[in-house]
This record gives structure tokens, C-alpha cells and sequence, in this order.
């Protein structure tokens, strides 16, 4: 089985994939959208894309790709985001001249760098794969900060485990297939809803036919339909499968007045 | 009177804040956080910030800094997003051989790319302003997309104009101040809700509110309170100002299960 997922070699997507199909081959994509792309066209049999992180929230490719391809979840997998600091050989962090670190990745550790390595000159790069590649050419007084597979890929020592300012911070990814999953346990099930009549308290009338049903709403996120400004799809996240009669019910009720997708039922995670 | 806004020159925040303060000088700063301290801490009269874009949807950054910072929304500006091919000197587009492009800009103008320069390599860049004055520094046979306000900066030669694949794409700014705007007009109120209490149902009670003082909710976005993963900071735009009884009767009932923050009052501009 051939798992597709974002690239380059080294980044917290394929710790992902590590971590739901141990020692499958995985197939680097170049964007979220190749991702989907790649399993719907049959090149890759799963996809697994990042959904949201907890301190940086949605990831707007992927809602948008999830929108606009007709793959469905299957799995949601908790990925811990720990952070470390590499350089070519062990040195002192003071040592360090050169950091090179993707925008994210600083917004996340800029607490350690401003305590740890004020004195080191940052260069922002593009994914934290883009950093370890930048600090095994330069080596000398270089370092990065990414996630540990990172070190191993690109041969660097690790200086500092888990520099992340926040010790709270995980990603959530989603399994992607182009056909449903099997259904057990407590489930989740995704949606995304977008409403086809103008008028005041319409999110309201939504939220109450889940409220009629008795189901629960554990995530609510909206992105902009790419029409006018002002006009939102809205990504729902609510308990129970679309196996249950309430949950049934519910997108009966639904469609009367906005188009309706149903993203996928999945085991609970968290 | 001194702007502040996100750099470096040539972006889009520069034609927003052109748009809003003609002729008032710039503090270029290099985060969006930056511009909410460099106003807090009165090193600037306003900052102007964007908050959303009708295809790539919120700022995280702008959202959380909101919520961060103290200052007041004390107005919208809507700049239609227009992007323009340019390269050192006039050239045929099938003549370019690097092009070099911001992610976003990228997306927003895949079709154009795929259809007018397909042998063109694409080179990623931090931002728009970095892709015109890489192509400044390269010359030659590179070019980039970037906003018009780049070529009159850098140098550069439009070759052509308004290449978004999709031409309803406009970015909505804030300006912020220190102290309350005057709330004249059309009004909105912008509004962040922290939910206090954990029960089924909540975001539903807290939509009831607005619709017991039949106030107009216009829109409604999640953010993570960046605790635990699935707690969420709802962002949330109303009709009317906070002078309004509707108005102020509803935040104090919301108060008594959430935290209540209110970001301003302001005129109206969509």
C-alpha cells in the first residue's frame, strides 16, 4: 500500500504517515492538492494531509481540497509537534551564527530563540525540510530548528529536544481514500455545509436542526466560498456516524436549504 | 500622521494604506504583530492590517493579534487584488525562463501560469515584494507576479495586468488605533467570544443571543484558544455599533458564559 503525502522528506507529514501505516512506501507531493489529486487519480492508495494544528489552526488548503475533490476520511491521527534544534556538528547554541527557520516554525519557538540564540542571524526558508537541506550545504556555524526525522534524513546532530514554546502543541491530520472507511467505535463525522438561502439567522437555523437531532457540534470553521466577500461554506466536525438515524435526519434536514457534503465517518481520536 | 503596516514596500498593505491615508508616511514592519506593537506602543498614529480575503479566506496572524493587543478596529477598506506580470524590460511571456512567486500569489493565478508561461521554472518567495526585487537583482530572461505598486518600486516593466485566475479577489484591511473611531452611518461591530462554560449546544445559546436582540450576524470564524486542541475563540462580525441597546444587551448576556472581548465599531464599506 502506497501513501501519498506533503513533501519534501523530513517534515511532520511523514512522521504522520509514520505514525498510521508504519514502513509504507510514501509517495512526496509537492502541495496539499497533489495529494488529493494523486489518490483520486489511483496513484497513491491513502493520502494523509494535515487539518489543523492547535495553536495555528485550519489548514485552508486542505478544507478548500476537501471542498473541491470527492475523497472521503477515513482515519484522524494526533501527531505531537515537538520541535528541535540541528546543527551539522554539536556546538554551543551561543556558538551559532546562522538559523534557518521556516515563518511557522519561528512563530512557534521565538521564546527559545530570543532566550537561547539572540545573537544568531535568522534566515526564513520555505517548509522545515527547506532549513535542514540549507544547514547540511552550509554547514560550519549554521543550525535549524525542525522536527526530529528531519536530523536523521539530512545527517545533522540534534543540540535541543522539544524547543517549542508551547508544550501543548499537536497537529491533526486526516487519512484520505477514495472510498469509504469501516465505521466502529465512538465516531466523528465531517461535513461541510453551504447555505443556499440569504437571510438573517440562518447559522442559527443550522445549528438548531443539530440541536433537534440531539447531536453534538465539536468544531465549526468557515472559509470563504471564493465568491463574493462575505459568502462562507461552513466545515462542521459532529459526534456520531452517517450510519445513525439522527445524523440522517439531520442532512435531510439540511439540504432543504444549503448543498450538503459529507466528508467521511471516523473513529474519535481525541 | 504616521501608518504602520506589514513590509517590506510593494505589497498590498502599502496600496491599502494609500487607499485609506493618501500621502501619510509608512512604517514598513516585518510581522503583523509588529504593526499592533509598533501602534500600542505609539510609535505609530494607526496600523492597517489585513483581516481576510475572498479566496484565501482569515489571517490567523491578524485574528490572534487582535485578541493579543488592545487597540480598536476603527475601520474596514476593501483593495480589489490585481496582480501583474513584470520583468526587468519588455520580453514575450514564452521568452521567460524564471519566474519567481509567493505561494499565495501562486494560487491565485495557477490557470494564468499553467496556460501563458509552461516552461517557465517557478522559484518560491517570502513575499511579493521579495519576487520583484529578486527579478530586479537577476534581470535577464526572469520575471514575477507581483501587485502594480512593485514595478513603479523595483523598476520593473509591466508586461501584463490583472492575471488572477479569478476576478472577484479582494483582501479586507483593518486600521487600528490606540483609542475608539467615531461610529457614524452603516455600522458593524466586531466582537471576539471565548466560551467559559463546556456543555453540548453552546455556540447555538450564544447565536440565540444576537437573535433575541435581533441583531444581524455577517460573519463567524473559529480560532484555536491555543490550550488544548478543539477549544476554540469565536470571531464574530455583527450589524449596528456598540452604542446600540440590541447591541449592549447582548454582550452582557453573553458575558455571563463567556469571555466577552469587543475589537470596535465601524462604518460599513460591503
Amino acid at each position: 500500500m502506497k501513501i501519498a503525502t506533503l513533501g519534501p522528506e523530513g517534515t511532520f507529514s511523514q512522521q504522520a504517515v509514520n505514525k498510521a501505516f508504519p514502513k509504507a512506501p510514501i509517495l512526496f507531493c509537492k502541495t496539499i492538492k497533489d495529494v488529493f489529486i494523486t489518490v483520486d487519480e489511483g496513484r497513491a492508495d491513502k493520502g494523509v494531509v494535515p487539518i489543523e494544528n492547535s495553536l495555528g489552526g485550519g489548514v485552508s488548503f486542505t478544507l478548500d481540497a476537501l471542498q473541491e475533490y470527492d475523497l472521503k476520511i477515513e482515519a484522524e491521527e494526533i501527531v505531537p509537534i515537538i520541535h528541535c534544534l540541528m546543527a551539522p556538528k554539536i556546538v554551543k547554541p551561543t556558538e551559532i551564527k546562522t538559523l534557518y527557520l521556516h515563518p511557522q516554525t519561528y512563530a512557534q519557538c521565538e521564546e527559545f530563540i530570543h532566550r537561547h540564540l539572540p545573537n544568531a542571524t535568522v534566515v526564513e526558508t520555505l517548509s522545515n525540510a527547506d532549513s535542514a537541506e540549507r544547514v547540511k550545504n552550509n554547514g560550519g556555524t549554521s543550525a535549524c530548528i525542525a522536527p526530529e526525522i528531519a536530523a536523521e534524513i539530512y545527517g545533522l546532530k540534534i543540540l535541543k529536544k522539544s524547543v517549542q514554546d508551547n508544550q501543548f502543541n499537536v497537529t491533526r491530520f486526516f487519512v484520505l481514500s477514495a472510498e469509504d472507511g469501516k465505521v466502529t467505535g465512538n465516531t466523528k463525522t465531517s461535513l461541510t455545509v453551504y447555505p443556499q438561502v440569504d437571510r438573517p439567522g440562518l447559522l442559527y437555523e443550522i445549528l438548531g436542526i443539530f440541536k433537534e437531532e440531539n447531536i453534538n457540534l465539536t468544531k465549526i470553521e468557515s472559509r470563504p466560498s471564493k465568491g463574493r466577500l462575505g459568502d462562507y461554506i461552513f466545515y462542521l466536525d459532529i459526534a456520531g456516524s452517517y450510519y445513525d438515524e439522527p445524523v440522517k435526519m439531520a442532512i435531510l434536514k439540511l439540504e432543504k436549504i444549503s448543498f450538503v457534503k459529507v466528508l467521511g465517518s471516523y473513529e474519535r481520536k481525541y
